[in-house]
């Protein structure tokens, strides 16, 4: 059996079985039945080594995060998980390696109830692609350019954990030798193991259309820090945003890590949250409240949108002018 | 405007526009609306620099060239093209570089009307993972399993040119100095610019439901060498094939490149040609190249399914037993 038989052997029993896979890794393509009335909502992700993780990550844990911040953009979107393909590149085919990063797409895969439906492993500098697809009705799309001025923004979980957990690993902040392992590990784990929220977004997605009218919800997932995210929806919605930075959900690990000083300028330009950020329109926000914020993830109003072409910070009744946006770039951010 | 922005805008601005893409490049998901009553036919293909292009490879070339081994395999089952989602690592931005590698891929895209939906730029050595998908009728799928023995075996176009061209970029054979440069051409583009067989795919695929009892015919597209890839359809289908080599389409350049001589096992052997295997049951043949090859693209029978479990290799009426099949493995082939 060659190295690529053993290969196509993890991916092929790594798969969920789904009866909308007609036929599945092992042919030039696979074949899939798509659904009656609904939209395919499609998203591909690269995560490279030393760039979208360290590179002494635990392969079980890159493996985790491939597919995790692939759901987060179909979360943002609203839509139902289905079907993933896995593009890997190695340096050496190293068995162990990919049984524990298989262990870990895996794990995620079969919680979501996600087929895997192509794979292509090349030699190369250790990099993923992954492109996920899911199902979404085509009037429930939660999209950027639905925000309007008087919407309320909301982020789900908390900001920030994931950046405090990178310095950890990097040894870039000398506070964390103050904090307990308790604290550490959940910082890093919110690095190694975002929690795409894929139940959150369906969530949204099937309340837009719950009223008799239309509730517009727009929505992005925090990859790059809110700031630059948040300016998406705004620069496709053509809309402005105050944030309230008191309002900003931070953990109690992260809160110990700052010593009770938030860096404000760290946290709101922080990837890798891998949160939601959504707007609301007011007369909907106790109702949206009731419905989605029920299932055991904390949601948030951290702002407004407005009628401005900018985004601008508050703490209490101070206008901080020091915030600036500064978006994860690959190419400026060396 | 950010480095990300101006690759989005080269992205946006290549993509052909369809109906069923309901929301394109620039949200978390593309949105798509898939047909009724089809299948998806998905298939996904790295390429990296050194491995699957020499170095030098021009980027125009490699950006058509990562399309076409996606297309191929849309082929080889018989699909219609319709979307495609591009991840690209580049070492630092180089937007002439991009330009470029757009300029090829766009040229591909636009001739098969294929809507470019999603993109990701990241930095890192060069590679490029595309992903496309494309719609077919489930009962016309030439999946890898349909072949029976007394199928007659048939190849598209001729075989072993793109490996004569990968030689001649590499200096490895001093006899193309004998060559003139039509012929030097005409094997390096072979290499470099491979025609997707996709139309002649689609007629095989129709051709398979066109009559009253259903036609079988199973196909693949030769990536790893006539032998390496025949071999997934005899394994898949339970069969053996018995291949006349006299029989083997070769172009004029190759004849003149091997001077007269042809090398079987490097013709046999060689990856990147790009063409389509197929099976056809001997009652249908006639009517398969009346309705067929009649699209200017050449089909030449070849062999014979079996039922052993081997492919032979005859020349005239004798059995050519140096014939090995060793087909292209990136992780054993260094």
């Amino acid at each position: 059996m060659s190295e690529f038989d053993l290969i196509n052997q993890y991916f092929k029993s790594a798969s969920v079985k789904r009866n909308d896979v007609v036929l599945g890794i092992g042919d030039d393509c696979a074949l899939l039945s798509p659904p009656a009335n609904k939209l395919l909502a499609v998203s591909t992700d690269t995560l490279i080594s030393g760039v979208h993780f360290p590179e002494n990550t635990l392969p079980a844990d890159i493996g985790y995060k491939a597919l995790a911040v692939n759901l987060s953009d179909l979360a943002a979107m609203g839509a139902e998980p289905a079907w993933v393909s896995l593009a890997v590149s190695l340096p050496e085919t190293d068995h162990h390696w990919l049984e524990q990063f298989m262990r870990g797409f895996s794990e995620l895969a079969q919680a979501q109830n996600i087929a895997l439906i192509g794979g292509d492993t090349t030699r190369g500098k250790l990099s993923i692609t992954v492109s996920v697809t899911g199902f979404i009705n085509a009037s429930a799309a939660l999209k950027r350019s639905l925000a309007k001025p008087g919407d309320q923004i909301f982020v789900s979980g908390t900001l920030g954990d994931a950046r405090a957990g990178l310095e950890i690993l990097l040894n870039e902040n000398s506070a964390d030798n103050a904090l307990d392992t308790k604290d550490l590990d959940y910082l890093v784990g919110r690095l190694n193991r975002p929690q795409a929220r894929v139940e959150t977004g369906q969530l949204l997605a099937a309340f837009t259309t719950e009223s008799a009218e239309q509730n517009s919800i727009a929505a992005i997932d925090l990859s790059d820090g809110l700031l630059a995210d948040l300016n998406h929806i705004c620069k496709a919605s053509g809309v402005g945003a105050r944030l309230q930075l008191d309002s900003l959900p931070l953990s109690n690990a992260l809160i110990s890590y700052y010593d009770k000083q938030p860096d404000w300028q760290k946290i709101l330009n922080a990837g890798d949250d891998y949160e939601l950020c959504f707007t609301c329109a007011q007369e909907h926000v106790d109702q949206l409240l009731e419905k989605v914020s029920a299932k055991d993830v904390l949601l948030t109003h951290i702002g407004v949108i407005n009628e401005t072409d900018e985004i601008v910070c508050y703490q209490k009744d101070q206008l901080n002018e020091d915030i600036k946006q500064a978006g994860y770039n690959h190419f400026n951010n060396e």
